[in-house]
């Protein structure tokens, strides 16, 4: 079949009630179906629960004389530091091991720089006039409501299959009042992009105005593959140290989607000195993290090759959802021309570029449906899209029956509310006609 | 024997010399001892590491159909916010359970203040000219050290055995930029003293000029009795509410002293006003916390009543080394007219008021005979104890054996350090003669 910006108004007006008459059948199932945040599966965290049962008497807890249950070690047990420096490909004085949320870690370097300034700041943040904080989109919706919510001034980059676009990015460094960017370098949320090797070096030679500028560097999906094997990844941190500007990264990762959502181990890695910055003004606010759950992960996870044999139970139920998602778009929506997307080889995300105009009609249809996904805008700041076309897909969550009643239900919402555009009627007035 | 300070030169000359003597052959045994922070031994979290095996498979993990190794509930588990309205005698809706650290909770608080005010802030702390915080002293030097990070003003209250001297703090507070108070209720660290009801009443009755006055009630000894039977406290949320202000206090606990100091839980708890202000922000920094380990607390500590129980497993390991402490304290210095201190029935600490100006020479003697208490002035803002005569001891951490030598050396240090005050003379031109 043609697209539908090919065929005949008749077509148009053919497929549009098939489409519908299709729509209605799915409404009267009424499905409560959610593929709205990436989160692992009941399936996921059985295959990880055995690590429930690795430390589960006092002598466990000792640790080359130390106990973990009792206070101490505020910047990571040294086996957890080790353990992440493998993971990450840096040292382990590098690393700062916390609690269960490395979301929480990003934010408090921002509040940070907010309230104390950065290593290499000459005033706290809150002292400028201005801040404004780059936004490669689409992204991650948690990372933009940060230096939101702090008040900057959020600037949307665009992305490529390569990364953000460095173009844009170096020109916009040169600017004084830009202080950072956010970025996912492997399988993007929510597109599933690992940044080109270029990319990565051009972030890491790059020459920004500010002083203070800092490079957020969310290796969220760092060994979460579920499409093939480990792809390696360059350690930002020497490559920064190696272009002259050691202290402007920090990255973070966690075990999140490792072992459990609430109940992992994050990191942040970066400078020594920067590290040990943090690690001053961490001091005021906590005096240890919880090393208990730090050594469970050591002794269950062991090291980066063991963690990738786990990861390899999350593949082995993770890839079959994703596939899934992206047979039926291929069957329903490749000929149309109404959208097209990124086939990812990890991460939680498919995202789909919807004909413009079109993203929140098609949720707004989906919610009608009762098929829940991440609100349209939410991958761009201030959660509006330009083009309002992205829509992210998380597949990870809905057992595999339910995920593939939701993905008939969204691509026929996505259809209908391409063919509402080119009929330039709604679905609501066709029924009435 | 009569106190020093009616003895004769030449009787003091003598003591001094006993002193002296004493000092050296304790310096003999080249110790090691440390009594500086409030950790429990190691016998207290081996009393408690059942809580290790209360969780060991996946089905446990299912609550209500929920299902606490994933994302969700940001403000805590429903049965760990039941747990802890029970405990603080306030509503579950007035609780927000966190992850391991309840100093955390309070250092975001007044972060949050700072970078976007409390609920009823004019406007954020940051964009004050000036604020001020009462500060209680002798008083937690953590506390003091948040506020003081934030670059506020710590203004001294003296504290009474009823509490901070409420007829200070009532005049105090019509200062509009005085903007909060640090308090310890019960067993007040370091002095071990409970707020009297008419303290408490009197903190619910402030009418303080700013608007956004916040009262930092750490409750961090609410059940930690180890002499005699629990003392009921009054529920400082709604006495605030009953006197008009209900967003005036926040409250904290943890179980970092109920089970272990590194793997607890906290909680923080408010009128549900603020609670919902504060969730709001808070979900700005973090998805949710280690919702594993509160369903391992609740499960482990049940209610109230339990968790009382398992505190006098703790007493039982507690109560020797205070008394201990204490007949020490007792038989070595009370007649000598040099020192002062309150006998504590709960808590973490002793405090000795020394004489003044002797303080910090006390620790320095002790240093040199390796024994290691709280630094000179740390319970005082900025470090500095105007008399310089406060010394915190935390017996819980070391054997009871090695606290009855730690505990000879400090008394002979204090005795020589008062000795020099007397002689006008230091140990070394004594010794010298």
């Amino acid at each position: 079949m043609a697209t539908y910006a090919c065929r005949s108004r008749e077509e148009i007006r053919t497929e549009f009630k098939k489409q519908i008459a299709r729509y209605e059948e799915l409404k009267h199932e009424n499905l409560n179906l959610d593929m709205s945040r990436g989160k692992p599966s009941k399936l996921q965290l059985d295959a990880v629960s055995d690590i429930l049962t690795i430390l589960t008497n006092a002598d466990e807890c000792l640790l080359d004389g130390n106990d973990t249950r009792n206070y101490g070690d505020l910047s990571g047990l040294p086996c957890a530091r080790e353990y992440w420096a493998d993971v990450l490909g840096c040292k382990p004085e590098e690393t700062f091991v916390g609690g269960n949320s490395s979301l929480a870690l990003m934010h408090d370097v921002i509040a940070r720089a907010y309230t104390h300034g950065l290593k290499d700041s000459p005033r706290p943040w809150c002292k400028e006039e201005r801040i404004k904080f780059l936004c490669p989109s689409p992204g991650y919706d948690r990372h933009f409501r940060i230096t939101e919510s702090f008040g900057f001034e959020l600037i949307t980059v665009p992305m490529t299959p390569d990364g953000p676009d460095m173009d844009i990015v170096e020109e916009l460094v040169q600017d004084p009042d830009v202080k950072g960017i956010w970025c996912v370098p492997k399988f993007s949320n929510p597109q599933g992009y690992s940044y080109s090797s270029e990319t990565v070096h051009r972030f890491a030679r790059l020459k920004p105005e500010a002083p203070d500028f800092v490079i957020m560097w969310d290796n969220a999906y760092c060994v979460h593959e579920f499409d093939g094997t480990f792809e390696p990844f360059e350690d930002i941190i020497s490559l920064c140290a190696e272009a002259g500007r050691s202290n402007m990264a920090y990255e973070f990762a966690s075990t999140s989607k490792i072992t459990f959502p609430g109940a992992g181990i994050s990191v942040m890695a970066s400078s020594k000195e920067n590290i040990d910055y943090m690690t001053k003004l961490i001091s005021i606010q906590c005096i240890s993290y919880d090393k208990l759950n730090q050594l469970r992960h050591v002794r269950y996870l062991k090291d980066k090759e063991h963690t990738l044999e786990i990861m390899r139970r999350h593949a082995q139920i993770m890839a079959p959802k994703f596939e899934m998602c992206l047979k039926i778009l291929r069957r329903e929506v490749t000929d149309k021309g109404i959208a097209h997307w990124h086939h990812p080889k990890g991460g939680y995300f498919i995202c789909v570029a919807a004909m413009p105009c079109t993203a929140k009609r098609t949720l707004e249809l989906c919610q009608q449906a009762g098929v829940k996904l991440t609100e349209a805008g939410a991958t761009y700041p201030y959660g509006v899209d330009p083009h309002d076309s992205m829509i992210r897909i998380a597949p990870s969550y809905p057992p595999i029956e339910e995920l593939e009643k939701a993905m008939n239900v969204f691509c026929t919402c996505l259809k209908l509310a391409a063919l509402e555009k080119y009929m330039g009627k709604t679905l609501e007035q066709v029924i009435g006609e």
